[in-house]
């Protein structure tokens, strides 16, 4: 096991009807907001009105700004940095998912920093301070609302990079399980692959002694594997909502990582694929994870022996190993599919004609390898692009 | 699944050597640092010169006040809350185990209240702010160096009493596995069962749609009852220290309750043994636990069912469900007995004298009933003693 630092700020509000908890957490930080969302969703399901009045109660002045695209773009950050400066604000509430919550942090780290925002972004500076933010979290998926991390989209040369830094865990994050009963069963289904990839990201590591975290990373995984279907199956079950959601931020708030070195190979794999085709992350994720999978679990295939007997309670073949791994690689693109998502390039519509062009950029033409379990050259990207056909 | 609030503000650094960093993170609270701990065990170690000179070279000054007891004393509280006050002391830096941070939380939240420290544990205050406390961690077992909790033993009446309240969360924790090396087999397997309970605690409830936690309270125990074992055999493998010192804090951190109503009776009914027969509080769970389960199974036996499969991996006797169960705390004092605890009051040489007198004072005469899962009055506490025979 490593050494290391665990801390943690965000204070998690959980369960029915909390977002009308957001004035009481956003007054603790000064008197006016920023209030960031995407589109029209929060308007028509009322949630935004709920929120403001919230707010308002608290005595609270609010700003807005919505029009937060998924892959949130530079443009809107610079608008919002502009805005909260112009306006005072305090307090950035993101209301919304992932890239609402990617693009308040953007923002609120772009706020006291003097040179350009994209700094962070283009690894030419570290964020040192940045206005708290909050978060009443719509969509169970990028773990955002407790993590460190934010990833932008520059228009110019559509640049995607994230950005990890202490500064930008959210200070409090209201997670009510009832505003996810209107996500499409489709959408359930990529943010339920996204949380799975962040454990598993996590949970293929060559760390020796860290059997602790093993067994939460894999329990983990047999949650969601049991969860997902019955909160696809009926949107408007309480209890299998709330499991995934809590999963979703737990996936990703690095408890399951502690001690150990995660890899992070498929989802720069994924970049590629999603910066090019429009494609959801956890769609890409559900293809590039298991063609990832069959690539290098000859470099360790007892962690591959573990995975399939403890999350997907493979029969071991205890005379060859082998075959247990690939059965629990099988399980896993059958769970994927289960639950509608793709595990193939062609279900999702993608052609095999550029996979020399996203290896050679996922790789800067092999100056650069990706991944820890087994880095990755420009040939090996490509070996697993083909096994996504 | 229940709403839930989840603050946890500890701040972790675990890893070898990491006393070290005890001047650079208590230099963030102050000037001058109140070094509280137990016995000479840190000062033969050399642990104490160690975490000194951290702080002297993080330019801090010292004030000491050891002697610290197992079951730690109010006099001894009292005594350094006039200290911290008349040296204008601004950390309390714990070094050691549950009893010294217990104390030292103590401290820190008598040193601004008016009144006297023990109307926190009678009932009679809560807690409002408190000096922040800092943790060098020597005993995994308590969890309290990241918990919200103190227990206190007041010497008039010889009252045990605890306190949980959100300012009483430790502001770092240190925690060196390395340090854990010198524990004897039999205090390192009695704080493997403190952790369990912790775990099992939470477990045990009758609330639906947990089914993530869950997941997570069985990863957590198969993993201590797989290092446990060799953390005692092998007193410096730092691999099974490091495991067992990570869930001894996961176990209490509150991660694992998140959503549920845990039960506690049997650490009430501990309590009462240990007051009056000089057992360690995981000894005493390692008896009174399995007789507790005994004792309460028919109320929800599907979940002692999956206790028994999940946790000890039983083979489920799909027709007789009671034989699953069985097996299952069979197979848990068989774990508890193979670690060297004892399962019977007789292996602790307690004689079976004093149950009634036990079973009256817990539940003070049968007025006050006992933990959640199955609430327990005077006769029921009884008969869970005499289970413990």
């Amino acid at each position: 096991m490593r050494n290391f630092t665990y801390f943690n700020i965000t204070k998690i509000v959980f369960g029915r009807g909390v977002e009308e908890q957001a004035g009481k957490e956003a007054a603790k930080f000064g008197r006016k907001v920023l209030l960031h969302y995407g589109g029209g969703h929060i308007v028509r399901s009322g949630l935004k009105a709920r929120v403001e009045a919230s707010l308002r109660e608290a005595g609270l002045e609010i700003v807005e700004l919505g029009g937060v695209q998924p892959n949130p773009r530079l443009s809107l950050v610079r608008e919002g940095i502009d805005l909260v400066r112009r306006e005072q604000v305090d307090l950035i509430l993101a209301v919304g998912g992932g890239s609402v919550i990617d693009s308040a942090k953007a923002i609120a780290m772009g706020v006291p920093y003097e040179g350009d925002v994209w700094d962070f972004y283009a690894g030419k500076a570290e964020a040192e301070e940045s206005l708290p933010v909050g978060v009443v979290l719509t969509i169970p998926a990028a773990g955002s609302e407790s993590s460190p991390s934010s990833v932008i989209t520059n228009e110019d040369g559509w640049l995607k990079r994230g950005y990890t830094g202490a500064v930008l865990r959210p200070r409090f994050a209201l997670l009510n399980p009832e505003l996810t009963y209107s996500l499409p069963p489709y959408q359930t289904a990529c943010g339920v692959a996204d949380m799975m990839a962040h454990i598993m990201e996590r949970y293929f590591t060559n760390e020796p002694e860290v059997s602790f975290s093993d067994h939460l990373c894999e329990a983990s995984l047999r949650a969601i594997i049991q969860e997902a279907p019955r909160a696809i199956a009926e949107p408007e079950n309480y209890g299998a909502r709330a499991n995934i959601m809590w999963a979703g931020t737990f996936a990703h708030n690095d408890l399951l990582g502690n001690g150990r070195l995660g890899d992070w190979a498929s989802h720069d794999i994924e970049h590629e694929l999603s910066a090019i085709y429009d494609i959801a992350h956890g769609a890409g994720l559900a293809i590039v994870f298991p063609a990832w999978m069959k690539y290098v679990y000859k470099h360790n295939p007892e962690r591959f022996v573990q995975f399939a007997v403890r999350v997907f309670a493979v029969e071991q073949d205890f005379f060859n190993p082998e075959r247990t791994i690939l059965e629990g690689i099988r399980r896993l693109e059958e769970f994927f599919s289960r639950i509608g998502l793709p595990t193939r390039l062609e279900h999702a519509g993608i052609p095999d004609d550029r996979l020399e062009e996203m290896a050679a950029k996922a790789t800067a033409n092999d100056t650069h390898k990706l991944g820890n379990f087994l880095p990755l050259g420009q040939e090996d990207v490509l070996a697993i692009y083909k096994l996504c056909r």
